[in-house]
């Protein structure tokens, strides 16, 4: 069994982040990782084509040398879409074919419910309750799994039906099984299309042609990554799986407090009065300072969280360095700095859900709490606040006491220049009051 | 006896809080609960009279039932001072009588007091160090009570006299004892005054005829509220009279630290690390959050006072939160929130007194510490800052990084439009030292 | 042996403290106490002349009272120079002489080495590894002392030679012994010079003469006290050598941590959660709130740092208070007091040194860390951010808000006006949005 791990994707919209989405680390290893253990776990004798960007190979080499995959590379040039990726390992192709994308997040039981029944091909749908923006499956009959082995068929997929229009309540995931890899790669080099949607319209055309395509029903969890505040998602997602463990060569006080299930990594510092509530990951040589408070989050490597900082549902790249501070809900990239106040604030004060700005589009992120999200080697000053939902480009600066309603572009530094007033000040004057009366 | 409590008044000079005065809740229960409650325990076999409003009725008469008392209530149409509220219980009232305030506070000895010599009319003067501006009373001979037994008498009473102009040391109450409460409503009927102080008139001209009018002098306690921050001094007289009491059904940290008279209701939760200093009230459901620290305050039901927050000598009303925010001595009437880092200044960085703008004057609070008085549903964005005495109106927002110093009416968004300054960061640059000399 | 400490100085780079130099507490005393304390009791038989100015005459006294010191003071009545103060003691100069600075903080082995062999004059030299812009000696042969017992001579000294120019590796220090303290006095009083140098003209003339002239070379501690940020330097030399010391006067919760070495004088209060790191001086009457952590530091008396602040690597003078704060690496004069929620930035966001401002020059600090200098009775208010190296005049005033990039004066108050947006507010409206539009 050929598994085909998608990973030369671009993340257009992840901005600013920029690491490659599927290189993401969380609880100390990269997304891929933890997804290609899954998939090895679950799926026996997989032999794994990994398609990535000329960029990403060297690291995605590293990744499966650590998990001894038997595996082999092939590199995508430019990110033209997912049949051009498939394509670009053509030579590798033949026999049954598994086609995955490398970062979404699916429960385990997935692979084994697609496997299952081998027809022609067989179709991952999703099972939704509400109207999701995606490609739905028409189909007849029953699902061929996991449980039901029924035996209907996926007659077509309608590109975003809109709602009240969706032939079925499945949505088309990228778990795709072809008995035969050979005919699908056939079926690619003839797909014609000016959008980017070549491989569905090969896969209409199996359809088309009388192939058996069948489909599998999942209604487990599944989160991709398209937009930054996934990152959060699939945190949360890998955070729920994992096992309570203290590095004994970490060092956490007597007077620190952990509850819940908290990884504590090596050389981790946990000070005197600190909080860790979990799930929780702190990774390898941070350090948790006096009368902080971290809960539900991820600390890579390397970050240093000083005095009183409370670091709430938050995903935190490696070398970020808080003091006195509050990050909630944010996504930060890494080697971030905070000065001593600042906020990252995660919460509308009139509730509405949060919107984020995606290339020109406000796009609603469907959530009531959203902090920062931070590129590399960004910075937020001393008494500042950042917005919900309000992004920072790498390398730039938030000066202290700005209070931040905008993205910053990359290698920016915005300051904030005060309207000061000054006057001598004698303890007879009402200072106040007369300020106060000017200001009417 | 017929114990006649005012508490029809519309306390105008109460904005933001528009709660009925005596239906403040205090310690869980509206300060009518607590005072009736008082008087009952010290007047015995007395029958209420309670002069309410038309919005105030169904609270009080739920008071009323959960007191247990005999009571009828009388509805004032409109609030048109104190002759027409208690002309508008007319019918009720019948032989002796006492007439009080429905807020006011004061020891309960002082209803003995007054009921110890059953002259025509006795009168309550409070006993006053330095000048008050309030009515004054013209005496001869001792006090009948408390424990003079004396045989003086009322010859008169004297509005707001000038200090140096005071014809006794004693500032009227509204604690008044009528022999014949049917003569009192006869005077008040024929009482012709154009300003709002027929009542007065009414007892000036008992005094004109004859009347056996006597005093009694108290020297105990007197907190009236009419204006917001005596909420404050009510809330620390009550506080003052609590007993220690952890609800068995509230959870409380081992690790967290109660020191003096606390009450914490039941399905409270005091977290690890948190303060509680008594006197102090921890209302139902209420959450005290890690490291958080509150003293000598009353948090209403439902109030969260999460992580790293200081809540000191402050009164907050039901389902308030707060997050790393400093709130010292401020009336919060409550559904209220505070972003992180905010702070509700309590001290002029120059010590005067407090200044609050009541109307269209600037008011003395005589305080040296007052915070922001809030209106219900009212907000205050991350770090920003509000000025001592400053208030903000029901469902009003003060936005992020605003520094505040006038008053913010109802329903309104206060947002700060700061002078960004964006330009290239580059390492190479000494980027603090140019700005700074831009500034100069 | 005559011990001349040359203490009339007048700091005027130290703006914006103004108590004299010598007389700046550290750990409860003086600093000239500390400094005569170690003279005395490593140089036998001392007899101090110490040279004041008219100010700091009384509280030098009381000094060299409480130490028991053999002394005479004389009085330098303008600040003209170091060959001025030392012909201010005139008539009490013979025999042998050693003249010392009164600020100059050195290993207490320094003395002996320059006593060690008695030429007609010897001179201390520090041994330093990068160029310093001072005055360097030009020397043959060894030094003779501390270890070498050399025959080395000096055989001039020149003032700051320039980086690759400097004819030894040893800067004069003001460590100078004279056989013949009568004949320095004639030296110096033909010195002509219309530069402040008559000292050093009157040690080169010397040396043209042909007195034997040697050479102590030094390689241990040297602190001069000559800009604000010494006295962080000085502090942490004195906090070096403390020994632990919880005064059985203080109170210190069982709740509170203490590490490493900290003095902690009588009348203090240590609350639950608080946290000092030694080395550290907790001076009388002082308070460590709740959740406080203090480290390195030193407060002077009666100092008040409320709940949740960090006081890290500062000198705090007598009876300032704090209130949820960060104060980082800043020198306080003391009278101070700081709005909850304000910070003393002490790191650059770009990471370079800090530059202070003395007198019209920007002065590099050499310091990556470097906070605030508060003159006396100065106050930060709520929410406001200094930033690093930045100053503040004596009783003056930093409003609530304020991010402030340059200088204070003396008794100035400086308040924000802040450009507020106050618009409706309506549950209805997606307020931050449209705001954030506006702003574009």
């Amino acid at each position: 069994m050929k598994v085909i791990i998608l990973a030369g994707g671009e993340g257009k919209r992840m901005w600013p982040i920029q690491t490659d989405k599927c290189l993401i680390p969380f609880l100390g290893k990269p997304l891929l990782y933890h997804n290609l253990k899954k998939i090895k776990e679950n799926i026996k004798d997989a032999q794994f084509i990994i398609v990535a960007n000329p960029k990403s190979k060297d690291a995605i080499e590293e990744i499966t040398r650590q998990l001894q995959l038997s595996y082999t590379i092939a590199i995508q040039g430019q990110p033209k879409g997912m049949a051009d990726a498939i394509l670009s390992a053509k030579d590798l192709i033949e026999g049954e074919v598994l086609i995955l994308n490398a970062e979404d997040q699916l429960d385990a039981d997935v692979y084994e419910a697609v496997l299952a029944v081998k027809a022609d091909l067989v179709i991952t749908g999703l099972k939704v309750d509400k109207y999701f923006p995606g490609g739905y499956l028409k189909v007849t009959g029953d699902p061929t799994s996991p449980r039901l082995r029924g035996t209907g068929r996926v007659q077509g997929i309608v590109e975003k039906p809109g709602e009240g229009n969706e032939p079925s309540s499945l949505v088309k995931l990228v778990v795709d099984y072809f008995k035969d890899g050979k005919k699908l790669l056939g079926y690619l080099e003839s797909a014609q299309s000016d959008k980017d949607d070549q491989y569905e319209v090969a896969l209409d055309k199996m359809i088309a042609d009388g192939m058996d395509v069948r489909f599998s029903e999942y209604d487990g969890v599944w989160i991709p990554l398209k937009y930054p505040w996934h990152v959060l998602d699939i945190m949360e997602y890998l955070l729920s799986k994992i096992e309570h463990k203290i590095s004994p060569k970490a060092k956490v006080s007597d007077k620190a407090i952990i509850e819940g299930k908290v990884v504590v990594e090596e050389g981790a510092r946990v000070f005197e009065g600190a909080v860790i509530k979990g799930p929780c990951f702190i990774g390898k040589n941070c350090i948790v300072g006096n009368n902080t408070m971290v809960r539900e989050s991820d600390l890579e490597e390397g970050c240093v969280s000083g005095f009183n900082s409370d670091i709430t549902r938050s995903y935190i790249g490696a070398n970020s360095w808080f003091h006195t501070n509050y990050v909630g809900d944010s996504i930060i990239e890494g080697d971030f700095g905070m000065g001593s106040g600042a906020v990252l604030a995660n919460l509308r004060l009139d509730d509405h859900t949060i919107r984020v700005k995606i290339g020109e589009e406000m796009i609603d992120s469907g959530r009531h709490k959203l902090g920062l999200i931070a590129g590399k080697g960004s910075r937020v000053g001393v008494n500042a606040a950042t917005m919900p939902g309000v992004k920072v480009g790498p390398s730039s600066l938030v000066g202290p006491g700005v209070t931040l309603y905008g993205d910053v572009p990359d290698n920016k530094k915005v300051l904030v220049k005060q309207n000061l007033e000054v006057t001598e000040h004698s303890p007879a004057l009402t200072s106040y009051d007369q300020f106060r009366d000017k200001l009417k």
